[in-house]
């Protein structure tokens, strides 16, 4: 089966070296027949092309597989195949959960299908494993540490009492964050990812701007000494629970009991739980990203498809998301206590509080109110 | 599709409640037919017979699933079945790794093929993502907390101070251990997994008696206490890994670091984790046991059938276990010391010492020379 492989980048080049590769049969029935590249410096390989129509008009290509990243020309060139009927893989979150909609339609138009596996979890066979238990249940709810670069941040920041500042710049020197770090910090990363997990676990489509998210942005080490101090670790979590009209989801730091799984999660490794009625709670544990495990990822999507082994893709319902259900006990620091003025259980030191047992709508709308950039806020588990 | 239930116990009730129940249109797809029971007690449904020919010589069942329990009848029922063309589905461990051999044979020569995701880790699809991951990379080792009891006593101990006997006994009062325990607390309900998981992860066949095995039936609080000052904790673990020629296969108590996951794994929870070149290290964490979770992977199973999506059955090759090349620091606890001379490297209490790095073939040896009822012996993780 041939491939078009768009961005040679890291997961582009994993996705290569193991197709080159071969090792296992089902592999070695899969060929990278063009590989599409930015400019003449990346043009190492013959299969190398500048010219996306080179690809998306060779009729012997039945797959394209998009890890180029970032929305244009990502999305636009995937919508293109699949009108051409070609199946898409994709590594790129952030494009597919703008363009859910569109590209399901286009896919359902066409005849075709889009996998997305290495969307989420890097190496973690989340997706599949959400097809698989929904052979048998309905998925409830689910909910992770989708992103390595805060789950690191976080625990050096406990293990050593370190700024936040400081951890992110060692992160950024190591390369496990970006220049640019706001897709991680800021939550927007898990959101995408959230996302998609939605459109797995329950067929629903969700505008991803409706999914409240709160990032570690403005995390002090205070905050993780009071966390540290009642038993907690800090984690950037994000869930979803299907709620049949629809869908409550959101992303924000957590502080859950240490003896939580998810409490001793290493490094950069994800961690992603689903509840079922009969399975119950399944967790998955691995490395949520590199080079190789999110090409591994890619390649069982494409092996799906040359073995048609990809389930049936289920109608999909566009549906609010409101947190209105989701209650809690909310820890927030911040100078301006106005806005969160009725909803204070006490204060455990001059600026932070813990907050009365309140809807995430709330504590939403009272973060917003207070309009203070240095605010952070995360919910306490019970 | 057609069912013949082998069984009505925990696990066959559950089996027939979800089929009967049919969540999804694939489990609406199954019908359980015929449910062999033990005696006339047990004939609580029309579908009910106390008689196996009416299962086996009924062409219209095309999957037995046997749900039993023991060596026999349950392994002649099932090499029957087999030689009538009919799929094999089974919980059962035990009598699965005792006649593997034979039990692929009959399948092979049949057509058919024998499904075990139930015998292992319970609602963990640990089967099923070995068969996945397996599509892209091999293999190389697995371990894993594969009993919820021991793992359910150990957390116990640890968290209580508790003796082992008291535990235990409270165990088998709320139900999580058996009146006799030994399967449990002498490593051969995870010896009998660590074998199936060899087929599985491998396609290699060992004889389970030559897969080296600890329990915890000796473990004294003070083990607990010298492991916790450690920063250490103890699970029973089992694992394999393959050589080529050989497999190298064990049970046995670690004392893990405490921040390994394994050691923050909750109660009657279980965890395995698989390692392969391009996937790393990738973890399933789920309930080991219970009704509904075994029974959910015995009707995924069935799925599996129905669906002919059972992966290619490939040739399983019979290879020896081999621990010569498994080294490893011991925590050894005996009052009969002399069948360790020459291999301890330091004391830690008058009884208790510490190993130099040696083999687990030496140290299962020494074990055995010093025919010591009460001598308890644990690896040290690096």
């Amino acid at each position: 089966m041939k491939i078009g492989l768009l961005g040679h980048g890291v997961v582009g080049r994993g996705v290569r070296e193991i197709i080159d590769e071969g090792a296992t049969w089902e592999v070695r029935e899969l060929e990278v027949k063009r590989i599409l590249v930015k400019d003449e410096f990346e043009m190492v390989d013959p299969r190398c092309t500048m010219d996306f129509s080179e690809i998306l008009n060779d009729p012997e290509i039945e797959i394209v597989v998009e890890c180029m990243g970032g929305l244009e020309p990502a999305h636009t060139y995937a919508k293109q195949a699949l009108e051409k009927g070609k199946y898409i893989v994709t590594s790129n979150k952030k494009m597919l959960a703008a363009y859910c909609e569109d590209l399901f339609a286009a896919a359902v138009a066409n005849g075709v299908t889009v996998h997305y596996e290495a969307s989420c979890g890097g190496g973690i066979p989340w997706m599949a494993s959400l097809d698989r238990t929904r052979r048998v249940d309905d998925i409830e709810s689910f909910r992770g540490i989708f992103n390595g670069t805060t789950n690191y941040i976080l625990e050096r920041m406990k293990k050593e009492g370190a700024d936040f500042s400081d951890v992110l710049k060692a992160a950024q020197e190591l390369g496990y964050a970006e220049r640019d770090p706001s897709d991680d910090i800021d939550g927007y990363d898990v959101r995408s990812k959230v996302a998609l997990s939605v459109v797995k676990a329950f067929d629903k489509v969700v505008d991803v701007s409706e999914i409240t998210t709160f990032g570690i942005r403005t995390i002090k080490k205070e905050d993780l000494a009071y966390c540290a101090a009642n038993g907690r670790t800090c984690k950037l979590i994000g869930t979803g629970t299907d709620h049949g009209d629809y869908v409550s989801a959101c992303v924000i730091p957590m502080f859950l009991k240490d003896e939580d799984i998810f409490s001793n999660i290493p490094l950069n490794f994800n961690v992603i739980e689903s509840n079922s009625k009969t399975l119950g709670a399944a967790a998955f544990v691995g490395q949520g990203a590199g080079s190789l495990p999110t090409a591994h990822a890619v390649v069982q999507n494409i092996i799906d498809i040359w073995k048609n082994q990809d389930p049936e893709i289920n109608e999909k319902f566009v549906k609010p998301v409101d947190n209105q259900t989701h209650k809690g006990v909310f820890y927030v620091r911040t100078a301006k206590q106005a806005a969160f003025s009725g909803l204070i259980d006490r204060h455990v030191s001059e600026l932070a509080f813990v907050t009365k047992k309140i809807s995430l709508v709330e504590a939403a709308a009272a973060a917003a109110a207070a309009n203070d950039e240095t605010l952070f806020i995360a919910e306490v588990a019970e």
